[in-house]
Order: structure tokens, then C-alpha cells, then sequence
């Protein structure tokens, strides 16, 4: 509708509509979109949705119904479209970002001091705070934002429309009209590009692999955390189901899901890859193809991320597990080491005088072809770092992820009046 | 150098060489694959690899030489040698899957009596032994190599030679001969299917991801029974690494690397889709660039099954650790439910009952939108189910373990004498 | 419901379903099937179909509906009806692969003594006619029917039903009676294995991708064919449209649509692999997501089949159009050089012979660094190859394109009482 | 080494080492960095490449060498290093970019007044001229030349340096002073972030995808363009290969392979999604399977960049041939409707008023289930379309292509004195 009325406008200052035909074209677009809001998909034998709607426009606006399709083709409707469309949904999902971002941010501050360990290799490896973890996604989700604001500033910058069906046309139009009407910079410099290609929405599709990355790892962080013996989550039980046949099961189903369901959205790249792969210059009908697999990758991106803002505001933490857990794996083997450092010893040296340690503690296996953390510990009553070493511990002490999740509140905030 | 043969002995039959040629030809190739023994890739101006041997059979079988490519193009060449490559690599890679599948049956029968929690969605679930466990690894790879012989039966029928550049030739050769020669059934039927497609390499590449796939899946059991806190693997220290800034680390390399590495041969089958994505009928030299991405995910492959199967034959178990995670998330709750179902309760009342008798078990939370196991137990002396228990309980019983690993050994004996 | 019926009868066999109970879950079953083909979705608070389906039991079969999942779990039996699924859509797409190859044959023969250039690297290159393309097709599609036919067998083997969530049950049943009823050879011998892996729907997608790039890559001949300096197709104009801006335009939407949409077809494969990628043993919720993508993936290669073989049925070509492009490029170069070998000239000398000939024949560019067809020839009043010469090429020829059709057609007939 | 030199720096302004030992450090990495002029890959036992470094340092400046590891893992420096690679590919890539837009663009003003028919659907559509499709390519590679500049700007915020394992350090070092020295804005926020995932690479590889989805549907357009009955093309025979069995062809061999050696860039984004899908946070060792994937795209990119762009300078165009197919396909339609929508008929009835007039044209056949293109013509001996009409033909005309390619040659120029 939009559209229209931008190439309306733009026929107009050609003189092919006369100022008459220009407010009836405004006119029958206004009557045609009161109806579609009660019948959404109307039934017509019409080729395609824009000989529909061209249809409709002769029937409402007679002759200048007819003079609609002036200089310009499906093809570079199509494409402004698509273009449109990217905008609309990179500006949707940036906020989706800055939602997720945000409750990130705030249960970070909540958690800044509920100590638990780190893991790598799927090992205890340091100690560090929920609230840091829940932190590593705030900023993803932030820097994300920022990045989707990039390419928004890319995408508005050439509008397709009036790229014809290959080579523009031969009627004097002004295309800066059509631009700066439809929110672009300028109108693009290539008809035969604008018509072939759709970098916009790979460019898209690409962002939304980033952020369903991210979510899949969040899933597969809590499921790892809700495991039988962790059992560190206070799963949100609107979020879980029981099992059919086990009775003592209660299953993380919305994480799995947020897991599985994030597939759809990772693997959209590679099929718009695929389905432009080994097209020649000009428009192909194979290219109608892309709108389902963009518009099902964002819808779906759209609704996980709501469905993960949602369970980060539900999540807890059982304080008494993750306590527990810091006895396990002598995870604080890292900061004895670091401490000989600060007293003087040179790191390697120091490294090799922890490993030592280690090994001749008791419960540790001296065997040479195998490993194990020690055996589960009596139960920690207080989390064995004291408050000086928070202070220095580098980005994961509880003040740093304060400091951090305030920046980045701020940040947002400030983001959150949109410089559309 | 077997191809040339065959094609050698039809051209002699269809009269086109001599017996004395036919010879020449045979003498020529002898001493050329000598030579490749000390110099496999010969430097050459060649256009390419059969240009170049074209050359040298010129040099040493002169006018014979110039005939040996009579009837025939490189276009069939390659479709033939492709398919032989995947036969040869078809057979490769069931040879390692029947491998794999032994340690795991081997393993899985000394591990049959060895209890531990199976689980569902990372969750204790019930009962079952890590034989149980490493027997789904044996009857998968068993199953993959027996589809891997359907493949190979379905790949020996048709022969590419003699399919010419894109529809054969006016001379009038016995495409049987080289069929016969080479292996397989029968010349292929039509020349622009032969030299056009890749189906052989698609169906390859199928397999390897498949197979692929369980060995990641092996990775990341291995990985989660390794965490700090369940530690039930006496990881064999040979496929692992510590850490270079945590003194406390002993990081799973060995599977992590698999699981990452299984990635390349996992991607294989879509690279091969999206080159083949987009071409017309008869060869194009696209084509070409199949070869470096089968040829890499077969020998990836290969090198995966060996370590995993040497991997597999190091591990351990800390039947200790094993034992004491026995206690834990109350996996005897279906076995008491079924005992109910034993005495005559309708399954559903007795789902109901046990899931009531769980919530007020001490140490259970008793909030509606929450959940956790309950807290670490004292340490399991013994198995917490006797062995009239392990007598019932169906495929997961150590007996039945060993029934299902002995009858697969026994199998995998008989297949052991390949039937090519 | 083939599988409640199953499993009912199973757990009557074990004594846990009296005759009546069984007699009454048939009813019950009857009814909902019976209200299930009015309201196929019906509303429900249930957490899931299978949930939802024991509940209606309940209500009309009473006790027995709340017995009907002892020994079970919905992990098994959505791995049951996946595998079901598998065969089922594996039977329905053998039938749309033999149609296709039906029609290919049948127009391959029509089409038999059509003379036109074969191309390699999208240049004329050899004679043939349009029959033996038809036919690559034809063979294509029976061969793919041929290997889905192994792929049936081999899904055929295992039952996964009675694998319970894990591990089985205790409840003593014959699994035996259920693979029987459900058409499996045996109960699947790891329920580990049955229940946490998905091979059969990857082995099933890997199949469809096949047949979708031989779809596609028939599309992308069309549309080659059909370029406008060829227009050697009479395309249908059922499978076509005009252009919105260019009065000269009929495009060949339905063989770019079929090129586009085999994109999702073939892009199944590795959103599976993805999905399934990192999953540890044991079900997870994930595994649900596997079911629209399969879904998707067999819906849309059996209408993409049908509206390929609707198309071959109606497509017919210029038989004017096509001799005129017989005099382009020299395309008797390959007879010229063989007729040389058939007199006793080395292959390689009579390749150079002709390349030299063609060299200094007129209007041909005598340039190092360019090359070019030689120009639009006066048009060509009748093929240019005589009858002898198609008694003697290869498999191109007319009589051996007939042959090969007319084999194909008799092995389809006598496929077509098929072996389920 | 500069990744060394900047943290030994720190570790300087941090007290830990002396300034001996800071020149100390310098020196002995000079030693190494010229050693490995003459052997890159030195043999060792070390671990890896980090550990082989430190050894040689501990060797050369002793007790400096053991504290070099100081508050630092190889977690941290392998995530900043990927990032380093990046900015570094990014801007070599942006460079090449450049290299080609800047051919394409030069090319594009050359071939500016060549008339040639532009296609859609793989039809002839509207009269355009070479250069208008070589600005296709110039236009887009500049664009991406920009994107790319977007992505630097935004990989150069954050430095991963200093995240230490997992959570950073206790050691008191400036993190400022190492991300000035590598050229980063600021340090990374939050250590899990940093060391668990790699989105600069993924956002490399998107960028990778895009160029590649260029390069390889600018060898579809030249493989289209070069076919038997168009041979527009004067193909550089150093980019082409004869045919072993067929004397008359001469292939489009590099062009066929740039589009097949494509397939393997655009494939990496995939690969890496499934590489990274399924991890948990924290770093795992499967990370290091990013490297082959993100360094192997980047350097086939980097190759075949530097083809297309020797291969657009050699190109060249048969203005006869491409005179001579502007008699075919009507392709003047457009021109003709658009006249008459100058004079004041409306758009519709005046596409309706062409499709007649071209439906009565003698050579087009009329029946409603068929079309095809009029036969060939007689040649053209001029372009059929006078300079007024270019005049006014919207964005193909000669004069606007050569406008535009200005345009962008001077962009490039100032472009060229790079903002690193």
C-alpha cells in the first residue's frame, strides 16, 4: 500500500496522473485496505497478489487504475518489497535483542553475587557468578542490536523500485520520489542488480542465525545446568512437562524446544544459498522462493526470542546446589596459581607447583591414564571465596558484572527511542 | 591403471588393438605404476591427470598409446573412477563400522552388569547398564554397515564407461567386457545420466554423515559422563590434555575434537547438493569439485572410526562414582510404578500414585513451578536393584545386553568374510 | 491407531488387557477415528496428541483406557510412527518415482528419432535426440525407485515400539506381536538406540534429495531448452505466464518454481543433521522437531513429482526449431574423427586431423585467444545425419533408445503389482 | 608475535615483568619471527602452536618466558587471534572487492554502448547493453566493499586479550593497554562471551557467502552468454580447455569451475552453524574446528577474486553476434508499449494493445497452449535501437551506465587510501 501510494506520487510529478487520478488512487488503496482487515486472503483468480490489487484499483479508480503499472514491473515491486521487508523485520528483531538484552542485564544484577562455577570442556574449571553468565548473553544480544543497526543503515540506502523489469523504463520518472518517500537514500544505481539479487534478506538471514545461535547455546546452558546431579535451575514449571511413563521425571521442554526449534532458523541461510545458487542475472521466478524461507525464519526468531525473554524473567537459581557444587573440582586451583604469581613466582613455575598440589591430594587418582574430580564433597555452607578475592577476580567478580550490566542498562535505555 | 585395462582388453576385442598392442599396453602401464611407487604426483604441463597418462602410454606404447583413448572420453573416465572410488571407499568404511561395532559389542558385554542412571532429556531417568549403553553404538554401526552393502550392491550394477563424452560412441565396442572387468553388472543404460550425475557420491556421503552422527552422539554421551560432578569415565589419559592456565583441568580433547571434526563430514552431503544445485544435463566442469569433498569426508571419516575405535577400547568406568549416582533422581520411580501395574493397578492410577509418593518424599520441593533432584545422597554401597530385578527389566537387563552383543559378534564374524 | 490396535493386542497377549478390555479399546478406537474424519484437529487441553488420544480412551473404554500405556512411553511410540511415517511416505514416493519414469520413457520414445544437440560445458558438442535426454530421466527415477525399494526393506527390520522411554519395561509383553502387526520383521533389539536417533527419516530425506535435484536439474533443462534463441520446446502454456511489464514475454514460471521450490527438498537433509547435531543418547525434546521437516520435505516432493510428470505429459518440442540447430557447432566433429579410427587412423591423430580441419573451415575465428560458434546457419531442410549413422551410435542412437524405453516400461508394469 | 608483544607489554605496565625482561621478550620473538622465514612449520612435541611459542621463549629470555602466560589462556588468545584474522581478512577481501568492482566498473564504460538483449526467466526481455550488466557486478562488489567496512568497524571494538580461560584473571593488568596495541577500541566486557563463541567469524563467512553467490552468477551469465547458438563472448582461451573426445568444443572451463569452486564458500557458513550448534558456553575444543573452515573460504575467496578480476580484463564480446540477436524476441515490446503510454494511453491498455500486435505478427505461432520465439533472424547489420531512445532508457542507457561507472571509479579511488 505503501508502495502505491509512493509510485502514485511519483507518476504524478511525471505527469501521468493527473492530480485527480492521484487522489483516486489514494482513495480506492484506503478502501482496499479498510476491506483486507476483514478479509485478509480474498479469493481471486488474479495471477498474483499485484495483478490483484492492480485489478482492484481499475475497478475503484477506473483509468488511472489502469495507468498504475507505469513504469514498473512485479519484478522491482517485488524487490522493494523484500527490501521493505528486511527493514521492518531487522528493526523488529533489534528490539526483540534489546528485550532479551535487558532481562539478561537485570537478572545479571540479580545474580552478581550467587557464585557457581565456570565450566570449559564441560569441567568446573573457575569460579565465577550466575549473573556473569546470564551477562555473556546481554552483551551478545546487545552487540547483535548494534550490529542488525548497521545493516538497517545499509538497506535504506538504494530503493529497487522503478528498476522495471531489468533495465528501468523509458518514462521520465523521478525515482528520488519514490526513495525518500519509501525511507531509502537513493534509488538504486542498477536495474539488472536490484531485480537478480537479494543480499538484503542473506544479510538478514545471516543476523538471525547469530541470535538463534546464541539462543540454542542458552538452552543447552539451562538444560546442562538442570541435570540430575546439578540441579541448579529453579525451572520455571510452566516451562517444563512430566513424562508419560517415568513419574519422577520432570523435563526442561521449553529449552529443549528453544533448541530444536532454533534449527529452522540456523538453516535458513544455507537454503536461500542454495536456492540462488546457479541462477544468471535477471529476474527468475525460482526468487518468489525466498519469501517463505525468510518470512518463516523471522517469524519464528521473532517468537523464540519472546519465549526466551519470558523464561529469563521466570528462571531461579537454588543458592544451597550451586554452593555445593564449589567444593567440586578444586576449581579454585586458578587462583592459588595466580596467587604465587602475585607473590613473585613466574606462571609456569607456579602452574607446575599447583599441579603438584593436586595430585597428591587426597580422593585424587594417581593413575596415569586416568582422571576424575574428586568425589562429592560434604557440602559447602558458604561459598568458599571471600570478598577480596570478588574484588579482584577480573571480569567475573560481582562488582565488574554490576559495573557492566548498568553500562549496558543504560545503553539500552538510551537506544530505546529508536532512531528510525 | 585397472580401468585402462579393461578399456585395453574391450578395444582389443572390438579389433581397434592388435594383441601385440593390447600387451604393449599392459607392459606400459606396469612400468608406469612402478614409477608412481617412487614419484606418486609426477610434475607435468599436462592438462590434466588422464592427458597425462595418455602421454606416457604415447612414450612407451607409441602408436597403441594413441589409440587407447579410442571410444571414449574423460567424461566417462571420471563417472566410472568416481563410482569405483565410492565402491572402494563403500567397502572401506564398512570394514571400520563392522570394526567399531565389535570393541562396542566387546565393551558392551564386559560392561553388562555395570548399573548406572540412562537419561532422558539430560535427566536420570531409570535404570540401565553402560553396556546397555555402548550396545546402542554397536547395533547402530552394525545396521550402517549393513546398508552400506545394499548401497554397494546398488552401486556395482551400472558401468559408466564407455558413456563417452556425453553419448557414447559410433565404434562398435563390447561395453560388457569393461563392465565385467571392472565389477559390475552391466553397462549403464544411458550416457547423459552417466556422465551428468553424482547419485553414487550423494549416496556415499549420506552414509558417512550417518555414521558421522552416531560418533558425534558417542562424543557427547562421553563429554556429559565425564562432567565434574558425575566423573563416571576413567577417561583414557592418551585421548586428553590439561589446561595451560587451570592447573586443576583434564580436559575430554580426544572427543570434543570428534565431535568437532565430525562437523566437515557431517557438511559433505550438503556441499555436494548445493554444487550439483543449478546445473543442465551432460558434464560440466563443476563436476570436478566433487571430488576433493567426497575424497575429504570419506578419509575424515576414516581416521574418526579408527580413533573412536581405539578410544573405545581405552575406556573405563569408575563403577565407585557409577554406583553412587544410582541414588539419585529417584530412577527406580517407573520400576515401582510397574510393580503396581504387576499386582493389577491400572497403569495411569499408578503413574498418578507413585508421582504423589515422590512429592512428599522428604528433600522433594514442594512448589508448584519448580523442580530439582533431590540433594546429593550418602554414597551407594551396592546397586540399589537386585538381580531378580535386572531379570525382567526388559532390553536394558545385563542379560539381555549379552545375548544382543554375543548374537552381534557372531554376526559380525560371519560378515567378517566379505562377500565382494 | 494401527499402532494402539498393536499394542492393545500385545498387552492382552500379556494378560494385561482381559478380551473384552482389547474388544473395547478396538471400539473406542473405531469412534474416534469415525468423529476424527469431521474434526481432524480438535481442541484440546491435552499436553500432546498422544495425551490426548489416551484421554478419549479413557472416556470410552474406561478402565482399559487407563491401562492402554502400560509398557510404553510416547518416546517409543513417536519413534514407531516416524518409522511408519518413513515407510509409508517411502511406498507413496516409489509410486510417484515409477509414474515419472513411466512418462519419461513414454515421451522418450515418442521422442525417439528427434535429432538435437547434446551439450557438455552449455556448448553443442555431440548428436542425439530429445528421446535419449527423456531418457536420462526415466532411468534416473527407476533407479531411485529401485534404491528406495532397498531403503523400504531395510526400515522394515526393526520395531521400535515397546523400547518404553529408555530402556523398556518390566512388564513382560511379546514385542514380538507388535513389529508383526505393524509389518517389522523384529522388535529392535536397543531401545537406547530406537529412541534417541532418527536414521530412517535421514535416510528418507537423503532420498529426496536425490530425486529433488534431478528434478530441478530437468527444470534447468527446460528452461535451457527453451531460452529464447533455442525455443526448442512447444512449452505448455498451462505451466507458464506472461509478464506484467513486457507485452513480449511467456516465461516458464512452472520449471523455475519447480527449480526454486526442490530448494526446500533439498535442503531437509541438512536442517536434520543440524538439528540432530550435539544431541546427547536418550530422548530428547528436540527429536520433536524433526516431524515438520520431514512432513514438509515428503509433502512437497510428491507435488513437485506430479506436477513434473503432468508437465512431461503436455511438453512437446519444435521439431523445426531443433533441425535448424543441428548445423551449430560442428556437432559432427566426434562421427568425422571416429569414422577416421573405423578406417584405421589412431584415435589421437584422427582428433587432430579434425580439430584441423575445423580450424581452417570458414567462418570460424582463426584467433589463439577466442573462440566462437560458427554464425546461424541458412536453417536445416533435414537432419543431417543419415539413418545409417543412428544404427550405429551408441547408446544416443533411435533403436537403442526404443530398447532401453521399451525395458523400462515392462519392468515399471510388472513393479506396479508392488511387494509391500 | 604482535598478540605477544602487546601482552608483554601489559605485563610490563603491570609490574610482572621488568623492563629486562620486557626487551628481553622482544628480542628473542624477533629471533623466532626470522627463524620462521626459513622454517614455518617447525617440528615439535609441543601441544600446539601456543605452547611451542612459549618453550622457544622460555629457551631464549628464560625466567621472561615462563611469566609470559601470565594472567592469560589459550582460550583468550585464540579467540583474539580469530578476531585479528578476521579484521585482517576483512580487509584484504574489502581490497579484492575493490580490485574487481574497479574492472567491472572500467569494463562496464567499455562495453557501454554495446546493445545485447537483457533476459528474464532466461528469455530475451529488453534491449540493455554489455556494460549495463558489467555494472551489475561493479555495484555490487562495492556495496559489499562497504558492508565490509561496517563489519571491521564493528569487529574492532572489542578485544577478547585478557578473558583469560573463562573469567579473566586475578592479576591486575590493564586490559586497555593490550587492546590499543592490537587495535581494538576497548576490551571485550564479559570473558564467557569471549572465549565461547566466534561471531566474527560467522559474520566473515556471510560476507564470504555474498561475494561468492556474486562470482558464481557471473559465471552462469558468462557460461549462458558463451552457449553454442549465443556465442557473444570472446572467450580468453587461457580460461578455456578442448575436449578430449570431441574435436569441436572449446569449453568455458574456468568459469565452470569458478562457479563449481564457489560452492565451497558459500558452504562454509553452514559448516560453521553446525560446528558451533549444540555447545555449551565456555570454551570447548571443538572451536578449533572453525580455523580450516574460516581460513580455507577465505583463502579459495581471496583466489577466486583474483581470477574473476583477471578474467573480466580479458574478456571480450562479438558485436556482430550480439547485433544479430536483437532481432529476436520481440525484445523491443517494452520500447513500443512505453511509446504509446507517452502518448497518452494508459499503461494497461497499452500492454494489451503490444501482446496483440506481436500475437498478428507473421512467425508466431498462435496457438493458446504453445509458444515460442520467431525464428532467426536475417542479422542485424545495426542496433535496432537509434541513440534517442538510449537517451531516454532509464538506467541501461549508455549514457547513465557510463555516469555510474564514473561514479564509482572515483569512489573507489578515494576509497583506495584505506581508514584502517
Amino acid at each position: 500500500m505503501k508502495l502505491q501510494r509512493a509510485h502514485a506520487k511519483t507518476l504524478h510529478a511525471a505527469g501521468i496522473l493527473s492530480l485527480a487520478e492521484l487522489t483516486g488512487i489514494g482513495c480506492a488503496l484506503d478502501k482496499i485496505a479498510h476491506d483486507c482487515l476483514d478479509t485478509p486472503c480474498p479469493d481471486s483468480d488474479a495471477e498474483d497478489i499485484h495483478t490483484w490489487l492492480e485489478g482492484r484499483l481499475v475497478e475503484s479508480a477506473g483509468d488511472a487504475g489502469r495507468k498504475i503499472h507505469t513504469a514498473r514491473s512485479r519484478n522491482d515491486q517485488v524487490a522493494a518489497l523484500l527490501v521493505m521487508y528486511a527493514i521492518d523485520a531487522g528493526e523488529r528483531l533489534a528490539e526483540r535483542f534489546a528485550a532479551f538484552s535487558r532481562i539478561c542485564a537485570e537478572q545479571g544484577k540479580k545474580w552478581s553475587d550467587l557464585a557457581f562455577p565456570l565450566q570449559t570442556h564441560a569441567q568446573f574449571a573457575a569460579p565465577g557468578t550466575v549473573g556473569f553468565w546470564a551477562l555473556r548473553y546481554a552483551v551478545a544480544f546487545d552487540r547483535l542490536r548494534e550490529f542488525t543497526g548497521l545493516c538497517l543503515g545499509h538497506w535504506r540506502q538504494f530503493c529497487p523500485l522503478g528498476s522495471g523489469a531489468v533495465a528501468g523504463s523509458l518514462i521520465p520518472i523521478d525515482r528520488r520520489i519514490q526513495a525518500a518517500e519509501l525511507g531509502f537514500r537513493e534509488p538504486s544505481p542498477n536495474a539488472l542488480l536490484a531485480t537478480s539479487t537479494r543480499d538484503e534478506c542473506l544479510q538478514l538471514l545471516s543476523i538471525a542465525a547469530q541470535a538463534a545461535l546464541h539462543l540454542q547455546s542458552l538452552a543447552a546452558d539451562v538444560i546442562a545446568f538442570s541435570q540430575t546431579p546439578f540441579a541448579w535451575t529453579i525451572y520455571p514449571g510452566a516451562f517444563g512437562t512430566g513424562s508419560s511413563m517415568m513419574p519422577n521425571k520432570a523435563n526442561p521442554d521449553a529449552m529443549e524446544l528453544l533448541r530444536g526449534e532454533s534449527t529452522a532458523v540456523l538453516a535458513a541461510h544455507a537454503e536461500a544459498v542454495l536456492l540462488l545458487k546457479g541462477l544468471p542475472s535477471g529476474y527468475n521466478r525460482d526468487l518468489q522462493c525466498i519469501k517463505p524461507i525468510v518470512r518463516d525464519a523471522v517469524e519464528k526468531l521473532l517468537s523464540l526470542s519472546d519465549m526466551a525473554t519470558a523464561f529469563m524473567g521466570a528462571l531461579d537459581f537454588d543458592r544451597d546446589r550451586l554452593a555445593a557444587s564449589m567444593d567440586l573440582g578444586a576449581i579454585d586451583a586458578t587462583l592459588r596459581m595466580e596467587a604465587k604469581v602475585r607473590d613473585g613466582v613466574a606462571l609456569r613455575d607456579a602452574h607446575h607447583a599447583v599441579v603438584e598440589e593436586l595430585a597428591s591430594a587426597p580422593g585424587k587418582s594417581a593413575s596415569a591414564t586416568s582422571w576424575a574430580g574428586p568425589p562429592a564433597g560434604k557440602g559447602a555452607q558458604a561459598p568458599i571465596f571471600g570478598p577480596d578475592r570478588y574484588q579482584t577476580l577480573g571480569s567475573a567478580s560481582p562488582d565488574e558484572t554490576r559495573r557492566v550490566a548498568d553500562e549496558l542498562l543504560s545503553k539500552l535505555r538510551s537506544a530505546a527511542a529508536p532512531t528510525r
